[in-house]
Order: C-alpha cells, then structure tokens, then sequence
C-alpha cells in the first residue's frame, strides 16, 4: 500500500508560452517503452513478484524503494506536460502532432509514447531472476538516460529542461544503484559503464543545479518503517564523481504543485468552471471545512 | 509522490494447493479493461490532470486519494496470484492457459488480463472533464465489480476468495463515492443503481465479513496531510445499507505480505537462491544492519 | 440482416477548399475510443448478445435500433473526410499528419483515430448485464459527445462543421435513450446530468437547425417491421429542452450522397478512371440496363 | 443508412450440448483476420470510399451490396456462438480457453479472435483503387474459406456445423462475384482457380443442403431501392458448376432468431432476470403495446 | 541459414540535403502492412512452413528465393531512410511527424509504418495451402506496389526516388512470378491484370533505367546451391512487355553501401565517436588486423 | 543482401509423437519478447543502423554477422514446431491452446508467441549508441537464455528438446560476444555475470554434445566475403569454461532439413496433394530439370 503525498519532486517553473509541440515530445518520457512508466511499473511488478525476499532483503528494499520513486517520476512528467500546455490556443492543439492531448485529454498529458502509441504492459519485464531483473534494470536506466537526453535537446521549454535537468540526475542515481546490486550479487564491476550515454551529466546546466546539491549521491527511503536496508547496496565511490553514496533516511520535502488553471474550451474541469467551484465551496461549508481550501498549492493566493 | 509501506490491505491465506488455472483467470482482475491496473491509473491520470483543483478540492481529494488505495489493489491482486502459483509443478505451469506466468514471470503475475493480453494506457480515461471523468469512474466500478464476482464464481482458491470478497467491498465504496460525487455536482440521484451488477455484496461470504466491520462505509484517507476535503463527499446514507458514510482520517493498518517462498526451477529468485541469500546476509553485516532482516512478514520464523 | 439504403443521414455540402489536416482530426470521430464505429458495434453486439430479449423487449429494441441508426453515422464521418480530402494534392496529403488517408486509403478515410491507430475490439463492452450496458452506452455517449464538440472546435470546414452540428444532435438523443432506459430499470434519476458535457447544444449553429427541426426528441425506428416497442421507454419529456420525446415510426428519407470525383494520382478508382467507366458502361449495356446509371447522387448531372 | 431487419439468414439449431471449448473456436469466423467483421468491414468501407461510383455503378453496387450481406454474417456467427454457449456451467465456461466470453461477455461473443485478440481497423483494405481492391476481395474470401472449413472440421456442434455449412456457400458466391468483377474489368481469367481451397464444396453435407437450393448461384440485393446494376457483374456460369448466376432482386426471407434464455449466474440480463421481465412488461402496457411481446422469435410460446 | 553478404542491391545517392519528412513516409514501404518486412517475413515464413516440398520443388524454390531477395529489400529501405535522416539537424528531427526516428532511433529508421505503428506479425499470411498463399503473394506485391508508386510521389528527395525506382521494378518481378505459380498450378490466366496499380512503370524515369537493363525480366538465385529449380516458374512472356522471362543463376554483384558518418548529438555511435574509433583501432592492431579496415564502403577514402 | 542455404543450422530428429500442446509453448521461442525474430531483428537493425561503421569494424562486422546467425535460429524454431505439429489430429490441434497453429498456418509455426500475441517491432532497441545497443544486446541474451531453459524444462518433445540444448549453447556464444565487446570498449568486467542465467549449461544433456565440441567457443563467419574482423572483440578465455575463443572463418556445413510430410486436412499444401505433385513434376520436366528433384533433405527417399 501506499500514502500520497500532494507534492512533487523537484520544482517546476510556472506555465508560461504554451508549447504543444514539445509536450508531444515529452509524452515519450511518461509512456515511451524507455519512460517512466516503464521504469516505475517495471520495479514495482519486480517488487511484488519477489520471492525468498527475506532472505535477499537489501536487493528487495532497493528495488521497491526505488519503484516508490519512481510514481513521482510519471507525476512529475505528467506535471511538465500539463504546464506546457496549459493556455494552448484549440488552433495549436489542434496543429500539434498528438491530437489527443486536447481531444482525449483535455490539454493533458496521456499514458502514450511521442507518437500516441499507448504504454503497454509488454514494456515490463519481471522474471524473477533477480541478477537478469537487475541486469535488465541497468539497461533500461541507459535507454531512459538517452531518452531523457534527447528530449532535452529536443525541447527548449523550461518545464521541459527543468524536468529532464531533474530526471537525468535522478535516473543516474537509479543506474547506479542496479549497476552495484549487480556488482555486489556477482563480483561484475559495470563501474566503467558510466555515464551511459558516455556524455558528462554536468554539461547540462540544469542537470548541474542538482549535482551541486550532491542529488546524485542520495538514495532517499519513500517509506514511513519499511525499506531499511538500502545502505547494504547503496554505499561506496559513485562512479563518476567518486563522491561517497549515501542514504538519506526519509523522503525528499518535496514542493507544491502549481495549481493549473482551468481550460474551459476543453471542458477541464468544465465548461463553466466557475459552477463547480461555487458548489465545491457550498460543499465544503456543509462538511464544517476552513473556508480556505486546505491543499497546498505553489500559487495559492490566499 | 508516494511513501510506500510493506503492508497489504488485507490478509491473503498463506499458499496451499497451487491453482495455476485459477491464477491465469484472476490475472482479469490485474490487467484486465476492469482490473486494478485500470482503476488505478484512470483516477491517478485524472488527478494529475485535474485543472483548478484548488476550488474544486473535495472532488481532486476523492479522486486523487481513491487513487493512491487502488495501488494497494494492484499490490493484492499480485500477492494472491502469486500464493496462487506457489509450488506448482513445471508441468502444471505449462499445462495452464497462461504460459507466460512461467516463461516470462517465473510463477508470477503480469501486467495483462486473462487472454495474456498486456494492459494498455488505452484503458485509460482523463478528460479533464470532472462530471465525466466522475461519471466515467462510476461506470468503470461497475464494470469491476461485475469481473470481480464473476472471478468469485470462476475461481474457488481461498487466495481468490479472499482477494474478491475483499475487493468487492472496498469497490463498492469507490463506486458509491463516484455517485456521490456526481449527484452533489449535478443533482441527479444514482442511489437506485446500487448494487450494481445487482446481486447483493452480502450474499459472499468472504465479503460479509467485511460488511460486518463496516469496511463498506469507510473512506480511509491514504496521505500523512493531504487529502483532507473527503468529508465534503463521503457523506450521508449508504445506498445500500443505509449506513453512515464516513471518513477514517489515516490509512488503515494493513497486513504483513507473506514471503512467498523461492521457485529454483522459475529461477526465481536464482537457481540456487541459497547463494543470493549467503551475500545478502554478508552485505547486511557489512552495512551494520542487524543479523536479523528488518522486514516484517507474516511468515517470519525469527 | 439488414437492408442497406443509399442514403445519408443528412446533408452534406460538396467538395470544397480541401483540409487533409482537418480530415486527420476528424478521423477521431470514426475510428476512436469514443467514435462511431465503437457506438456502432457496442449496440450492435449488445443486441446481438442479448439474452431473454422477448420478456425485456422494449429495452432490446431501443439498443438494436440505435445500433441500426450508427450504421449511418460511421456512413457519415467517412463521408464527410472523403469530401475534406478531395481534390487535395499529393503534397498536402503528405505534409498531413496522417500519411495512410493517401498511401493507405487513396484520399478517404480509414478506420483509424486521429492518431492513426486502429480501431479496435477492445472498445466494446457487451456484458449482457442489461443495467451495466446501459450505464456504459449512457457514459459512451457522454464520451463522444465531448469528442464531437473538441472536433467541432477544432475544425472549421464546412464538411465537418456540417457533420459535429447533426452528430451533437443525434448523438444526443442516444445518450437521452440510455439514460432514460436505466431510470426506467432502476428509479435513478440522470434527467439532471443533462447535457454532459455542460455546454448547451443550441450554442452551436450547425446544431441549432436540427434542434429546430425538433430532431432532438425523435427517436426513428431504422426497421420495416421490428422494433416496434420504442415508445415504452422513450418517452416522457426531454431533460434540456422539456420537449416530448416522440418514436417516428420510420426511418429519415435521407439525403443523396455525393459521388466525390476521381483521384487519379491516388489511383482512386483508378490511374485511368474513363477507362474504367468505359467498361462499367459496355457492361450496363449488356445487361440491359438503362443508360443512365440508376444510382442517385446528389450532384447527378443527367 | 440501414434498416435492420430481426432476422437471421439461416436457420440455426435450438441450443443443445453446450461447448464452450468450440464456441472459442467459432470466434475465428467472427473476429479473425478471414473473420467476418473483416469481409463486413471490408466491403462496407470500399463502398464508403468509392470514388465516381457513378460512372462504375455495377462495381459500386457489386460491393455496397455484399457489404450488405456481411452484416448479417457477423450477426449468425455471434448467433451460433452465443448458442454454443447457453447452458455452461461456470466451471466449463472457466475451463474453456477463452476466459473472456464468461467475464467480459456474461456467455456470450466478443469481437476478438479465436486467441483472444480483438479485430482491428489494419485488417480493412480499402486502397480506393477498384482492380486492387477486387483483387484484394478474392483472396479474402479464399482466406475466409480456408477457415471456414478448417472451423467446420474442428468443432462438431450442431450449431457451428449448420452455421459454417451455410457461410461457405454464401462466401462461396461473394468469391466469384469478386472474381467475375476482376475478370470483366481486366479480362484476366479466375474461373481455374475454384474452388479454392480446392475441396468441392458439396463435400460438405450442411452445404450440399444450400447448393441445391442453389444458394451458391444467387446473389440477393439487400437494398429496398438501391444497387441495382448487380446484374451487370452477376452473370454467366458458376465456374465450379455451370449453373447460371441470378440476382435475386430482393432479400432473402430469413428466419427468426431462437430467443436464448437468460443466464443468471453470468447476469445476463439480470442476476435476477424476472425482475427486468416485469418492469419491461409494466412499461409495455404503459405504452398502449400488446400485452405479447411485439419481436417474432424461433422459440415464441405465446 | 543465410551467408550475408555486405552489399546493397542497388545503388543509392550518397547523403545529400537531409529529408526527416520524406523520410518518414519511406517507413511505410518498411514496416507498414505492405511494406518490405511483410513480403520478406511473409515468404520467409512460408519457405519455412512448406509442407511436401520434395514434391513440389519448384514452387519452393520460388517462395525461397524470392524470400531472400527481400531480406536486400529490408536492408536497402533502411539505407535509404538513414541516409535521408543524415545531417538533419534536431529541430528538423523533432519537426518531424516521426519524432522516435530521433529519439528511438538514433537518426535512423525503426521497424514502423509512416505513422510509427510497429510492423507486427498479424501482417504474414502463411497457411500452408499452396495456391492460396501464391494467391495471396500476388495480392500483397499488388499492394506493395500501389504504396511504392504512392512513395515516389510523395518524396523527391534522391534517395527515395533511386529506392522506389528500383523496388517498384523487383516487385514487379516478385508479381509476375507469383502470377505465373498460380496460372501454373490453376490455369488461371492472370496475365491481363498487369500491370497493377494500373499506372505503366515506365513511367518512371527512375524504374526505366532498371528496365532497359532487363531488370523486369531477370530472376536472380540468391544462393550458393540450392533454388534451382526456379526455372520450371519463371518462363515465358512477360505480361507487360513480352520479354523472355530468365533465371540469372547466381545473385546480382551489388552495390558497397556508404558508410554513413556519425551523429554526435544523437550518440550514433557516440556522443563521441572518436574515441570509439580509437578504441576500434588498437583491437584492430592487437588482432592482427590490416591498419586499413576490411570491409568495403562506397566512400572509402583510403 | 543475403545467399540462403537450404540447410539447417543443427540437426533435429524426424518427426515422432505429435505434440501441439509443446509446439504451443516453443512459439515463446520464435515470436516472443525474447525469441529468436527479436534477436534477429535486433542486430539486424543495428547493423543496418551503423553509423560510421568503417571507424568501428570490429563492433559491425559482430553485430552485423550474429545478425546473419540468428536467421538460421528462427529457421530451426520454426523447424522443431513444424515437426511437433506434424501428423497431429485435427482433434489435438483444436485442444491445442494455440488455435491458430491449425486455423491459420496449416499446422505450422506462426510469429507468434506462446499466448499467440504477434511479435512486434517494439521488440527491437537500435539507439544508434553503440555501447548501449550492445549493453541491450547481452541483457536480450540474457533474457533469451531464461526463456529457452524454461522452454527446455516445460517441453520433452524430442525436437524441442534438441531445439533448446543447441540453442542454449549458440545463444551463450552471442551473450558472451556481446559482453566481450562491452567490456572492450568500456573497461567494464562482465565475465562474473556468467552463466545468466546461474544455471551452468553443461547439466543439460542436449547441451553438453555441442559443448564437447566446443560450440560455446566458436563464432563462424556467415559471409564469403565480408566481416572479417571478428577476430578483434571475439577473443580470450570463454569467461564461463576458460576455453579459447575462436574465429571459425566460414559458416557451419549445417544439415539437411526434414521434408515434412503433407497434411491434407489442413490443406498444406493442398487437399490433394498430389496434384500438385504431378504438375510439379510436369514443370520439372518441361524445364530440363533433372527427374529426382534437385533439392536435399534429410528424409530424400531418392
């Protein structure tokens, strides 16, 4: 089970000039076979599915551990995509190349790859075996890094490069951790691997803001009491900076998402939105809630 | 984001006699159009793309939270697959319908239905549209629920029965709660479409029990400080029994998963999962971790 | 069985100022997740499927019947994206996001959303639980109505302005039927979801003249001597309008359809296409048939 | 447009024996690539997109016309199947290797193949150019016959023998249409290659039942007014028997469909059906119907 | 088991202005439903599948060898997309309708149609029946053909003129041979449907200078020893231009393929790709291998 | 391009006891995620792909020649079906979970995996980067090499038997080359990642003959003339026995395939076969072909 917690990740940028062609671009990092859809329903079913976990409980941890971070991921792209659309006149909606976005989606983000093309669950590979899990966890880390890459070349948005800025950092982290659990499972050092794609992550300046705050280095426990033994895995020189790994024993603080504005002509969250806002607050007058609304949002002009 | 915690949302039996016939029909239930792949990720899209959600909170906090539930869902349904497939023979495995459960997951579960069919973001529906996406919501509960008493019918494993009598439950809440949700938006009255398929949830025995703890009535709110505006909605008669609706305002407790056991001839989690077992003890020392692991099952022996 | 009739179920204009990347869009509307081709076959495999229909005949006939009338909906998109890509040139249909409607379809339409994926099975829920199919059509209307309106936002043609006005409105007299067949069944009330979503259909223009024409509360029945128990559920008032619903006891006339031109550079019907009717006409001869070709189209010029 | 007409085009058996085991064969015939959803599918979007049908009229109307004729295809084979599957016990239904015709169908049909995977739009080829296309249509009704005899030799059921007995002769005629079209229009000669596959048709004892009604010489128009230039195509000798080829200018008569019975455990229509029963009969006499249900089935017992 | 051999069967232009738009239409003639994966895998699969073949060797020799063909077609399709994507800077890629031949692919082409659907193996008809499957063969270099024409109208850039100049040749080869197996086998005459698309290929100015070399004519035998019995098929007049049909007994010489340079920013082969070749060098060296490379490329400066 | 060889790579046993239910499970092996068409496809794809490919010969010429290979590995799996479906009852084939094998490829092999999912095109990775597609390249290895053992453990069948024992060792060849040339361009240790997985090769029988002859140690060079620089990554110790890697400078001899026999009630090919017979003999003969046929299988009665 899990608790969510209504905050995200790493700081995105308020919406500014709408930018549907790049959020096209950037469906391919929630839904593409590299995305992170992939990456969080790839360790979660691995999490699930591990048998003797007692016994092999720091690789169990590691992997559950990092399947929580993960969910942030897919909010965290979904987040990107919905700024970056958010404003887009119907004449560029309709002009992009994923028309769902705006027809199924409402100016939102969808569970599809850059050219539409649905996640499927064929993208998950959960043997069982866990040094071929891992391995194909190492694997699948590389192909999201140069998916995240690309997408940071592609796209110039800021919601798009501070995302990826982020990710690519993160995903790093994630990299490591299956290259150690392999090394530590079979004596197989995969240390000379990194970076995979071989170009330096601290050539990108929003990459680098996160390096600098030692991000890289951090493996972060999504979990109130469980997930304990990461540090039996995570723990010796990162490969690239030789920085020490450490486990930091909570979960990141996290910041507010920004609350996107309402986009009547795609009825979200409706055609006239301002009836159900008047409801909702009758509603919560009933229930004996504050008057202001008790989410946490980054715009909250209250 | 998400704190994840190592507990299920209620007690699976420990494996007895494998049903790998059975666990290929359960498999509807994961990653079926109707299974908790499908719930979970329908009301976890449409809270991240929920737009103004700050004056529509009780709504985005149903949404939003019923989603972070369904992800225990996903996490039962593969537990009981799983106990399900538990020492079955090679024979037994490959004899079933679903050769992939062997093949591919090593007696596991996968993200498909019960044809082997992969799930698909098709399945998903977020139009931003918040009556819709409500309406939308209540018919796919409706659509589980009739899976979910017909697996009951199909599979007579005490994992699935257990994993249906108590699924049904817990669906019916988020079905009322969807229609709740609609008639305080629009004033149309959906309480006379309860139950639905119409056959009453307290003529399963394996739900009854539940019933009798008022599980049918209970919204848990599934966040340390989020969610808080559920009471907004989760209020008034249960269509059903007539009962209170009410808000428990923390997660519920939970259940420690069993460990089930390793399949060496699945490769799962090695061919000789003693060795992985042997590092894991030696790595746990070396990071100072106690000689006994931290995680809690419900089958510990220490 | 049925009898098929060479007609349309309105008007459309002819060909004019081609859109290839308006038709794309409107590909959504035939071959998508809430498109005609998925109301035509839910209805049509619900009536197929559907069991005991003689003690609940009013409800088989109602789902048989509107299934009859989608037949001439899936007609009419296609209709109308043929017409938008007539007389398009070859760099046009390439520079269109949908590269099949000329490599594939020879400039027409295919069964395929405006992503180019294709229409698929999965889209249809025929459970036999007569209340739950009911609720779905209910939600499946719900659903392409807001398709329809993004369509008619997106896209100015007047092929496809044409086709969203008359489909808003037909399409909103099924939703009206479902949704009366499940109060008649369960006593819920869904007269107050109307419309759904919330955007009067007298806003639009292309809508407006068939809601004047009354054509929203007209329920006709698409048989010479079936399904004749309509009126046991369709009737009483019209939830936007008030007005009486009302069974015309016969199919619409129709209108011609136009017969577009060739595309001899899509090899539409041929490279050559005089010699083509060269030999249709020898053909005609020999059988005895009258010189003038008997088919009516709306732009004959005999 | 179409008018449906609440008659099959054959007689098929009452139910018997259910088999379920052969009922998930048959689905081949329904949702299969050589399925008939692809020959109604097919047909039904050539004619939509056929281009300066008027200058090729009897060509037009040759494939408008069977198109036609394939609706009521795809409604027998869901007829038979639906039929194979009245009676069976939950555990047989279970047990058979389509699970979904049990949990996403209640007992009944589903547009998927005898695998379980659904029909798609990529099985429809409708290039707009008439030799291709035509070409392409023999070869589909020699796919189509190939698994029809292979579903004939495979399963035993009464009804799926009446059923694949009937299809053959009447994919039999739309095989030689298409081939006669070819032939007229390029002048090349097809006659040699029947019948393909080349096992004579009379061979099979539930066709030799419809060839010597000569049912595999007639070609029905299933039109109250249109298509009426068949005859122009339609002629000359049978190329397996000599017989000479009739358009019949009417449809066939067909024959009621038997009423199956409701099936409770599956709710279909209702987990109690009598209770639908009732309401429906209430709503009759509310609408000044007769008291006896107005549809004409098989099995009527009033 | 195949020699593969490294040459191209044709010779294509060397890179030039890059074309990411016209290159992705090519896909469609690689992995769309008529592209040259399906007639390579759909041959490939019936040489493999072919029942008797002792006893019918010529017709084998015929689907073999045309088979083997194909593979050059599969390779000739991909240097022809790649050389297209070759220098496109990555806002021409990510402009491009294919954002996934950037972001998959590395600049270069992947196993999907022109709309990025992947090539799937619904699209190989192999059913064992001799005529039917070179009926079918017939049909699908029908269609083949009809999306070859379609290409070379669409794109002009060089690359993809000189690719369907040429294929649109050897399809026309593979037609004729499939025509004449099944007039062997029948009797059917299907000479008089060539050509088909109907458009005469010396229309082409890029096909006619294949054709004045008797290219149309000529069936090469791509095997060291076996196919010899090819001759017993391919004879006779051919349909459109009456040459004599002949076996060439052995495989054409090719053509070396151009070494196309690496694109850094899309890591192919490296985001630094001198230093790979460093690498490449002193292995070279260390295995005793000439300091120039062996392999032969069609811009070799040494 | 490519010269074929009407050889086989191993030599499977004639036809014995039908076993559709086994040949179900061996399609896992052809046409799944890890199956042979994925690792053909796969390196065939990168090798197209290369991107300055003269600078990087080694790595090419390996890419580019197990490419070849693995064409001769989904010969043989479509081979050993063949051979398990040979003689099967129609009745057997029907029971069969795959009833496709019958219905659609004659009692042959389909690209397919064992649920009947289609292989698909999302199966290949080819980024273009060298070090990540061969980092991909031994984890698909990996994957594979799972897949065969517990297809090798499921299915007792003779030929499959013999299938998976030699593919077991040929793929082990690949796994290793794959990890050599990772460790060579990068530095990286993978030989502690061997076996994976961790089950050692030698405990299977069918395995260990063609380890004695040192299969596992030899690469062959699949080309008259070209990738002659194998010899630069394929080299050192076999990480898994110590033995030499060796360069064999030519293919592998092969062996003959088994003409399997016709099988008329699946009308493969044909349902009187022995027409075919006689009109290919006529053909022989009016060609000048010798009397016996020219080809060589195993079971040649000549």
């Amino acid at each position: 089970m899990i608790l969510r917690v209504d905050r995200l990740l790493t700081e995105l940028p308020p919406p500014s000039t709408p930018d549907p062609a790049g959020a096209r671009i950037v469906q391919e990092l929630l839904g593409g076979k590299f995305g992170e859809m992939s990456t969080f329903m790839n360790y979660t079913f691995q999490s699930f599915n591990f048998r003797a976990r007692q016994q092999a409980r720091p690789f169990y941890d590691l992997i559950a551990n990092i399947g929580a971070e993960e969910y942030g991921h897919i909010e965290l792209v979904s987040a990107a995509i919905n700024s970056m659309l958010t404003g887009a006149s119907i004449k560029e909606m309709t002009e992009s190349r994923n028309s769902q976005q705006f027809i199924a989606g409402g100016k939102s983000c969808l569970p599809q790859d850059s050219m539409g093309k649905p996640w499927n669950g064929d993208y998950v590979t959960a043997t069982g075996d866990l040094v071929e899990d891992l391995t194909h966890n190492f694997f699948l880390e590389t192909g999201a890094r140069n998916n995240k890459l690309k997408v940071y070349e592609s796209v110039e948005h800021p919601a798009a490069r501070a995302l990826t800025g982020y990710l690519l950092v993160r995903g790093g982290v994630h990299q490591v951790a299956y290259a150690r659990a392999v090394e530590l499972l079979t004596g197989a050092d995969l240390s000379k691997l990194f970076p995979a794609p071989r170009i330096p992550t601290d050539k990108i300046p929003e990459s680098k803001v996160h390096l600098e705050q030692g991000e890289h280095a951090k493996l972060y426990r999504f979990s109130p009491d469980d997930y304990k033994e990461l540090a039996a895995v995570w723990k010796g020189p990162h490969p690239e900076t030789g920085d020490d790994l450490v486990v930091i024993d909570k979960a990141p603080e996290g910041f507010p998402p920004v609350d996107l504005p309402s986009e009547p002509d795609a009825f979200a969250p409706d055609y006239a939105p301002e009836e159900i806002a008047e409801i909702a607050k009758k509603l919560r007058t009933q229930a004996g809630l504050p008057e202001i609304p008790t989410g946490v949002v980054a715009n909250d002009t209250n």
